[in-house]
């Protein structure tokens, strides 16, 4: 099978997506870190940060190789399922460790560079706003750039190799069981931290926000970077390449049934438009970089919005010349052309309604913050209603975004929708990952006593990291509720399922299962965070009682004992919640079958979307509304309302920064594991399931 | 066709049960009504639940005749669908009038001599336990069997003149719109009273609960009545006539395939299964009586659990009969009969494990009260997430009651589980309604100066009747559910589809849609609520600020403005989530088709399940939580826990007794409008919806 030379670009654009990530980190190295006190904390958040990153990469390394052991003695599906023997599968498995080691590794340089950026940002604004934030968005770009890069050049080396979809399915899974540890460890991590500092550093002992004296302050910038850097990342990572084996999967099929000789050129498709969104994405980093030294908030979403156009025009350009080549697939190239322009379409539209629903100059966080003037128990029922509402739009987003690919183009037409939502992911996670650095930027410049002008600066630098993280989290969530839903056609593909009937007992039992799952996946992990900030609260309380030296300033907290207390909670309470992942979906398919596999899939994504969308936007908006208090509304600071607006936002944390956004990657992992078992599912009765006997 | 004798054991059980329900009634009004103060108080709430029931109707009916006019015009399921003109359909218009007016009137009457036992029961405890929890439960009594007596006659009475269960849909649909107002109408109006109550008058005025000086007390004690009693009454009247009608439709499709001239005992025996249930209830509710004048909490578990027995055994008497009449149809008789114990046994797991996860002397609440220590944030993410856990065991009652069933009878088998679960309805109706009695006993008891010793008695039986409240609670939400899981079923039956299948667009977007509205449902009404509630806090405050002699206790405070408050404001905000519940069906249903339909229902079904156990469970922990901490547990009343834990009850209160809980309904009436406008929607593509063309 001959691959076509279209492949190329996308090597060539992550091979300059990856040299753009170490142009731009070592731009950040060479910035001014500041003086000797910045230079202290920022040492203590990276070496707190790089504690973190170790010791779960050392978990997760075992973690890995137990799978990839594991995929070792399933049934290779370079082979044909049906002769039931297991074969050494070794092309996934190596794969696996690939994708696995890929992310690891665009995880821990976008961490270091975050970090590093922290200190570096904190000294810009001390010259200017342009000088902060083009420090603080290169180190974002970092994260971005390398996300993509490495996702780009694995899919498209895996499948020059193997010629199979189905083995870059390895890569995907690798890719996405670090993802879940990133996402739980780090979600984990960041709200023992933040939720324990502010409980009694706060609370109890009026310290104001990232004070020096409160022994987990460092222990919270360092989950700034573990969770919202790192996690993101691997989040978006996850989807990404998930989203390209699947349309690859998808049109494998498809194809198929059409020409035999054009297979390949439509097969390799979803990774050519993903270069071109790269390159969309570069030149939407440029101009945010451009724009962005004056009004960085704007600046943005203009580089948002502007990497859609520029996608747009240049997919446009591509496909045109793919179509001057092949005339006869004018209708398929221009189908699948529109699919992804409407995936896209669909996910700013999606991020946008989830910044409606959390800003604090709209009409819901508004409503929120005047509630917080009834009371705690008032807040929190008015946050948790209109996340409850913000429900409605984003789904009806999917949905469209959906309904018009089907109809263009079937499944397949539905996998390119995903695979174009997640083009531009370049820009989005660049955008991401500026929101943590410039908030821990903050935080340093107010350990390093830079003064109010600079914090004045870091504050309005932060406050549009805030809003770019609102559409990015709700965009994180539309594309992988979108990749997953790719991936269930997909997994029926290979499965040879065409049909998954609801009316059948263990299809109805498979998607029962199904939509309970993100909702335990959810209590486990904000359970964690409770026990964990609780460690964290005594620990806290301890060195304040026992060293009375520390609040005057005089001796410094010990720092390290709470950043020990956030890494091993985080990392023991993440192993639950992973191994249910995996877990459950192979027991329902051994037990119930590959059709209730797919329905309990088809349960989790439809559940799952509405846990990930309530808790991230009950938590922004109760954020939101707390900050709209604390600017001097309704009162302002130290009045009963901005007590309870406190009490809405510290049960947000764990919603939004926890278990809402964990739940993508819990329900892409659920959908990969699904098809990476399923030559070993079909082992049982067919397919049909151990119980199927009986029902 | 003729209709065997068995039938007429429904009309002599009926009948009976409403004569029982008579002498009860009269046995309450003997009693003897208390002081002057106790009378004028339940005079007071006599007249604002009167209020309340009444405006209610007057809207209620004029719903009911809009649609009933609707109904007239729907093509008759009497005819053939496939001719595809509209009929006049007056058989299940009218049918729906009389569902109607009959649970609008067992609704009237429970609430009637519910209202009359508070001051009644209050005025026993003087005497002693046994004469207070005589009086409340011969009170709750009344309501459990008129509510069963009055189902099981117009079922039967209907099913022997039209000799279709189609038609007896009607009646169904009937008691559920009626259901529906009142559990949103009474669920908003008891919860503004009670939140507006405790946000003034407890916490900015440290009054006591109950306080008549607190201008909201009456609207409160009116709000148990209309929420709580008659709410719980017509919830659980809609579930058992939709059980009732979803195995008689069932049964007429599975049975023809056997059979012809059996069809009419299949057709009864769901009719005949709840007769036999009926005299079991009857029994339980004299055991109950007999032992719950000592220890009214063990009394009432003893009861339920005792009923079940009697159903079981005086079950396998009846169907031992009919064996022997029919001895072919020995499996058949038999698989049904399991199924009904299934179902039925099933429903008490439930109960208990929601139970379990409320109770204050178990590990969930108690943990939850100890998170209140930490503050109101820790005690509202520990509720929400043990709320999320106890998903899990129901959802595997359910799951394992409907695999069980399904296995020896198929989806009939579902069916007859849902009809076993619901069989003893009128003992668990019966236990329900006792709770609010002896709630407004103790308030009354209160407000009348009836001293500590009375109170006490009242607090032990209104312990007793919270216990009995959660597991009713799970128990209502566990028949609902698998109720409603038999509806579509038979809704698929009735639309002659046989698969539902995932894997095509419209399926999966009715499925979408289906998901969210739970969600939708839950955020309207618990917005509805704080609005509501927000109207009442501020009317408070004004009486108390414009007369201060209310609060020295001179003047009489103004509670007809706060009933008003409740009242108006409940009506008005019932009725955008009602037409939600029958416009979004139909709406699916015209443009995606009727498979479609059946997935939105299965979504909503599922999607329904968890937020109704989530809010029912966390809302009964948190209060319980804070029973537990006001019982002098974790430093007692006046801690800053308490205050925590007052929080969570104040955020319970709405998830509990508002949202959860109309979500049965909610689903039951969505899916009976699915059944009930089958004919019309067929009318659209043929069933494949106006949007089939595209998708």
């Amino acid at each position: 099978m001959e691959i076509p030379i279209y492949i190329f670009i996308a090597l060539i654009a992550g091979v300059l997506s990856i040299i753009m990530a170490i142009v731009f980190a070592k731009k950040v190295m060479k910035a001014d870190p500041g003086n000797e006190r910045m230079v202290e904390v920022s040492g203590y958040i990276e070496s707190g940060a790089s504690t973190f990153i170790r010791t779960q990469y050392k978990i997760l390394g075992i973690f890995c190789i137990v799978l990839a052991v594991a995929l070792l003695f399933l049934p290779s599906p370079l082979k044909d399922y049906n002769r039931a023997i297991i074969f050494m599968n070794w092309e996934q498995s190596l794969c696996y460790l690939i994708g696995a080691v890929a992310s690891m590794l665009s995880g821990w340089l976008g961490m270091e560079v975050g970090v590093k950026a922290n200190t570096r940002a904190a000294q810009g604004c001390t010259i200017g706003t342009k000088e902060g934030f083009n420090v603080a968005f290169f180190g974002g770009a970092v994260m971005g750039l390398a996300v993509v890069g490495s996702a780009l050049i694995g899919v498209s080396v895996i499948y020059m190799v193997f010629q199979s979809a189905l083995i870059v399915l390895g890569f995907s899974f690798g890719a996405s069981s670090v993802a879940l540890f990133m996402k739980c460890g780090g979600g984990i991590y960041t709200k023992t931290a933040d939720v324990g500092a502010d409980l009694v550093g706060k609370a109890e002992y009026k310290l104001p926000e990232d004070d020096p004296r409160n022994p987990a302050t460092i222990a919270d910038n360092v989950g700034d970077n573990v969770g919202d850097i790192a996690g993101m990342g691997s989040d978006l990572f996850d989807s990404y390449v998930a989203s390209i084996v699947a349309a690859m999967i998808l049109s494998t099929s498809v194809v198929l049934v059409g020409s035999k000789t054009l297979v390949p050129l439509f097969i390799i498709l979803p990774i050519v438009i993903c270069s071109v969104g790269l390159i969309a994405s570069l030149i939407g980093i440029y101009i945010i970089k451009w724009f962005g030294s004056e009004e960085p908030g704007k600046a943005l979403n203009t580089g948002t919005y502007l990497a859609t156009v520029i996608y747009a025009v240049l997919a446009f350009l591509i496909i045109y010349v793919m179509v001057l080549e092949y005339p006869k697939f004018f209708d398929r190239l221009w189908g699948i052309y529109f699919c992804t322009v409407i995936g896209l379409i669909s996910g700013i539209v999606i991020g946008f309604t989830s910044d409606y629903y959390t800003r604090e100059d709209r009409a819901p966080t508004r409503k929120i913050a005047e509630a917080a003037q009834e009371g705690d128990a008032v807040v929190i029922l008015s946050g948790f209603s209109y996340g409850l509402m913000s429900i409605i739009p984003a789904a009806i987003g999917i949905i469209v975004a959906m309904a018009i690919a089907y109809m263009l183009y079937g499944v397949l037409g539905v996998g390119m929708a995903a695979v174009g939502m997640l083009a531009i992911v370049g820009t989005i996670v660049a955008n991401d990952a500026y929101g943590p650095i410039c908030d821990n930027a903050r935080g340093i410049a107010e350990q390093g006593d830079l003064g109010d002008e600079v914090i004045r600066v870091a504050d309005k630098m932060d406050s549009a990291g805030n809003t770019a993280k609102a559409i990015t989290k709700g965009f994180a969530i539309g594309a992988a509720n979108l990749t997953v839903m790719a991936l269930l056609f997909s997994f029926a593909e290979e499965a040879g399922i065409s049909i998954i009937d609801l009316l059948t007992i263990n299809v109805l039992i498979g998607a029962f299962i199904g939509v309970v799952v993100p909702a335990l996946f959810s209590a486990l992990l904000i359970l964690a965070v409770q026990r964990n900030a609780g460690k964290m609260v005594r620990e806290i309380r301890r060195q304040f009682e026992e060293n009375p030296k520390i609040l005057t300033g005089e001796e410094p907290a010990d720092f390290n004992k709470c950043i020990n207390i956030a890494t091993r909670g985080a990392l023991r309470e993440l192993v639950l919640p992973s191994i249910i992942s995996i877990v459950i979906p192979i027991a329902v398919g051994i037990l119930f079958g590959v059709a209730a596999l797919g329905a309990f899939l088809a349960g989790a994504i439809l559940s799952g979307f509405v846990f990930a969308i309530l808790m991230s936007n009950a938590g922004g908006s109760w954020d939101n509304a707390k900050k709209f208090i604390e600017d001097g509304n309704l009162g302002g600071k130290g009045t009963d309302a901005h007590k309870a607006s406190i009490t809405g936002d510290t049960v947000g944390d764990p919603f939004k920064d926890t278990a809402g956004p964990s739940i993508n990657t819990l329900l892409v992992v659920m959908s990969l594991t699904a098809s990476i078992f399923m030559g070993f599912l079909l082992l049982f009765g067919g397919g049909r399931g151990l119980l199927a006997a009986f029902l």
